[in-house]
């Protein structure tokens, strides 16, 4: 079931519902869990967003942030913008695509979007506002050499 | 911890984060559960919008929408802009307010923000795209009357 | 509603640490998520069930049994005894069991274990007692053939 | 890390069903969320274990024991037993008690249970067998006085 019509603007140039998954070169698989349905019996829509947080972990990992203990390097959550186009229900299997669309000084848009196996358009996509964080001093630090060189603008 | 200048703007002629407590006649307690916390020991990102979830519900119940069974009058949400702007850790009470600040044919825009306990700024605030659904037939439904007289925009 | 009588004796003359993968024939793979560690930074306790539940339900689906709407063959969880003998992080790769231990009237005991990819000691495991149970007339109900031919006790 | 012979026995002489809210000295309160039902529509199992962990967290809180983050004096789950004697669903509010029941040399036996508002009889109980645990050496340690201190055996 597609709901069509409801998205609205976007700053990053691009319209979350035109997202393909050839746009994104980071993927990974991630399968759903009987509990992630809410009394609804669908996916939640808080329950989607930890799928995307354990994406974005794993793609922020390898530009070298920690997300698991406090440590110099983090980045914190300040805003994000989700677009849900499909209901989901378990048990489905999708990927996840991560793209860094938009760097700052201390903060970077990261796009994210989840395809259905077999499907081109996404059932849901965001985008998040990450501000790069030092948990120990409390404090934003500069965006990393890793993030700049990751920096895939949809419309440079 | 106040993240400060990663807002950005909102279609609804409200910046979030000059939300006050006073802006909402619908507000509800919650508190806090220890679990609510992630690796990083603050209160997760996804979780808040589990607070949300739940003030929501109990605030489009009173509006004559069921959010339990799959009924004829209900509500799906279609896109969300949502902005931290403090860490919680638990334990922590909290006040959330609710307000509809737009109206259209078959959706409406539900504002909402969470307050800790004697303090006027929010820690978080987002605004909901809803669309009136029936979730028997799998299509949306016009605004209800409840909804119409429920409607407060921020700038008239 | 009051579930009587089904209170718990571990009658199935097996020890949970000394389960091996071989113990069972219904194996599921699962994958942990980032959010599933806890301020702790490690597997939660309480998401672990809902790694037993994903495949429970899969298993019980399997024999028949619905257990995602009200119908009139459900089961209810009445008791549970788990063991966590490892701790876990994500990320991680793991195979869980199911396995039918005992058959009663209304009710039958379900050993379930999860096993890291590549080792033959579980990490947890745990035994369920479920009561057959209409939803919709909120009562037990007999247990089903198909239950019955999926008896495995591990020492009959 | 495997925690070994910490394995069950429900040597508390106190049948689950029987316990009271007048058994408890140590009680608090706690609502539901609309999240915490799973997609039968009554609150799920895995759910009603935080609601005791975060009673739980409390209750050793007051004794010294730091449930947050990885230090020298925490606790770690080897083993429980959760008997489920009534469905919940949203909204409710209940009063969940804590009770040290049995201790050992580096371990200890925590009975909790769960009383909705109003009521003798528990909705849900649970004896839970906690390690006295050192994260940052990873081993097990001996019970505190403070532990010793609060024991309070059904049958002495």
């Amino acid at each position: 079931m597609i709901l069509r019509g409801y998205s609205y603007s976007l700053d990053s140039n691009m319209d979350h519902k035109e997202l393909k998954i050839s746009d994104f070169d980071f993927l990974k698989s991630l399968d759903t869990r009987w509990r992630d349905m809410d009394a609804i019996q669908h996916i939640n829509n808080a329950t989607i967003l930890s799928y995307f947080e354990t994406v974005r972990v794993a793609f922020l990992n390898d530009l070298g942030f920690s997300v698991v203990r406090r440590q110099s390097k983090g980045v914190i959550l300040a805003s994000m913008k989700i677009d849900y186009f499909s209901q989901l229900s378990h048990p489905s299997a999708m990927k996840i695509g991560c793209r860094i669309v938009r760097i700052g000084t201390t903060s970077f848009d990261l796009c994210s979007a989840i395809f259905f196996n077999g499907f081109e358009k996404p059932v849901s996509a965001g985008t998040f506002t990450l501000v790069t964080f030092n948990y120990t001093k409390q404090k934003s630090i500069p965006i990393t050499e890793s993030i700049k060189d990751s920096f895939q603008p949809f419309k440079p």
